[in-house]
């Protein structure tokens, strides 16, 4: 039931309670959400899914910059107290830079599935797979190379198609598991470094065995904000959901991530553009 | 450069010169054009992505018959002289009930995959492979059944994806292709049916080998289409493209189908609502 911004100034949809914003090209932030929501059940959250613009993997690196800087001011303006870039291109693309220019806490997910590589790695033999963009930004490698692990990287473009097609569990995502992970060296580490993969982490387990393991960065990224940020006890979380594409299509996708809870609402990428021509205007 | 329909309708850009209207939930349908382009030179070409709700081929087959009426409506106000269904899920839709509502000629590329299938066949064993939509929908194998022959139907879900993201000649395309070919029974002809998929040609051909013939259904909805409508000898064919998501997103997507000469154009979905919506209603 798409709704005009208008409406929702109006006063037509009854107001979020504090959100933290979250948002990624897509669904795959998603898997970010529900593992934010299942460690803060009285916080309201509203996500923003750019699936006009999706995917980032292969835009400019300043242009999904900007795409970030108009989504997350779109975001606080919509009441959010914390920005979250449930997207690893573009927590790659924005971040410190978004950091420095908002005025609320803003995490991305790379840094926590590093953080999380550097906990669970006890050789030091630390591998990521992502998609093209953020395997060849280099943005998990440089990070794990300073901590003097030994880093292999993957891009997998496939896998993000795998997972939206609903075919995580079908042979078509072992097959290519198989097939993107054959060369791998010796690891014991291996970050899902893509907000998709966590829905592929069965396949990956059993295809790079037990004594391998898996960094969900959904999870770390979760962890380390809601450690940030308190829950709100007695209050039952809500969820509001943005996207720029279509509304249908996206309640489809987001069915093999459990499905979307809460109100779906068209947003035109126009204004998120408003929102990012703001960008460079003091804002205070 | 978007323009508004106001704009076009107002005179800002030439008009087209008895064009040919051409249709596809994406980038596939280019496969079509250009096969069309071949054979008919001196012809205007206007061409609609539907990429705002690509893929059709989840999606109810009242729905997808329900847009295929709006974008061939669009396309003959826009002046089409023919509309030509390039996509199998739309064609398996919404023929014949639209070549009984319009009033210009409109082809799909079902029929004529099936002819040349027909044609290529020597021992009658055909096989075809698709989108989960085209395969489940039946259209090619009742079609080939009733013809006597012994048909073997693969959906394919991944292939259309594998194009789009550039890598119908990388290792993926091959070990996918393997992985939905191997348990073909023996062919003497294989259907491609999805207007992605001659992309996949040469890696399908290496896989099933010389003694089974390809059907392109690009190729053969082109000479089927071209043997009905004259070309216009002394003149150089033009083309237009509507797309109702995001026109960078198109342009760069359909570099891998050689990408697109001529203006690419926004169209608001809402304004394809607009001739759907007209479908029910006398057009005399």
């Amino acid at each position: 039931m798409p709704v005009t911004l208008e409406e929702l100034a109006l006063g037509s949809m009854p107001p979020l309670h504090q959100p933290i914003g979250v948002f990624d090209s897509g669904v795959g932030g998603l898997t970010v959400l529900k593992a934010l929501r299942a460690r803060l059940p009285g916080r309201d959250f509203v996500y923003l899914g750019d699936t006009a613009r999706v995917p980032y993997g292969r835009k400019p690196r300043e242009m999904v910059a900007g795409f970030a800087g108009g989504i997350a001011r779109f975001l606080i303006d919509q009441g959010a107290q914390a920005v979250v870039i449930a997207c690893n291109t573009a927590s790659s693309a924005a971040l410190p830079d978004l950091a420095q220019q908002l005025e609320v806490p803003v995490w991305g997910v790379i840094e926590p599935g590093v953080e999380a590589a550097t906990r669970a790695t006890r050789g030091g033999r630390v591998g990521v797979i992502g998609t093209r963009g953020t395997i060849a930004s280099g943005a998990y490698q440089r990070r794990l190379e300073v901590r003097g692990f030994a880093v292999w990287a993957q891009a997998c473009p496939m896998f993000v198609h795998v997972v939206e097609e609903g075919l995580a569990g079908a042979p078509e995502a072992e097959v290519l598991t198989r097939h993107y992970l054959e060369e791998r060296p010796d690891l014991d580490a291996l970050i899902l470094g893509c907000t998709h993969y966590p829905l592929l982490k069965d396949v990956v387990a059993r295809v790079v065995g037990s004594g391998v393991t898996l960094v969900d960065s959904a999870e770390a990224t979760a962890e380390v904000v809601s450690s940030a940020l308190a829950d709100l006890p007695g209050r039952t979380g809500r969820v509001r959901h943005f996207v720029t594409g279509d509304v249908a299509a996206y309640e489809h996708t987001a069915q093999v991530i459990g499905g979307v809870d809460g109100e779906v609402l068209h947003l035109d990428v126009a204004e998120l553009a408003r929102f990012e021509a703001r960008a460079g205007v003091s804002r205070g």
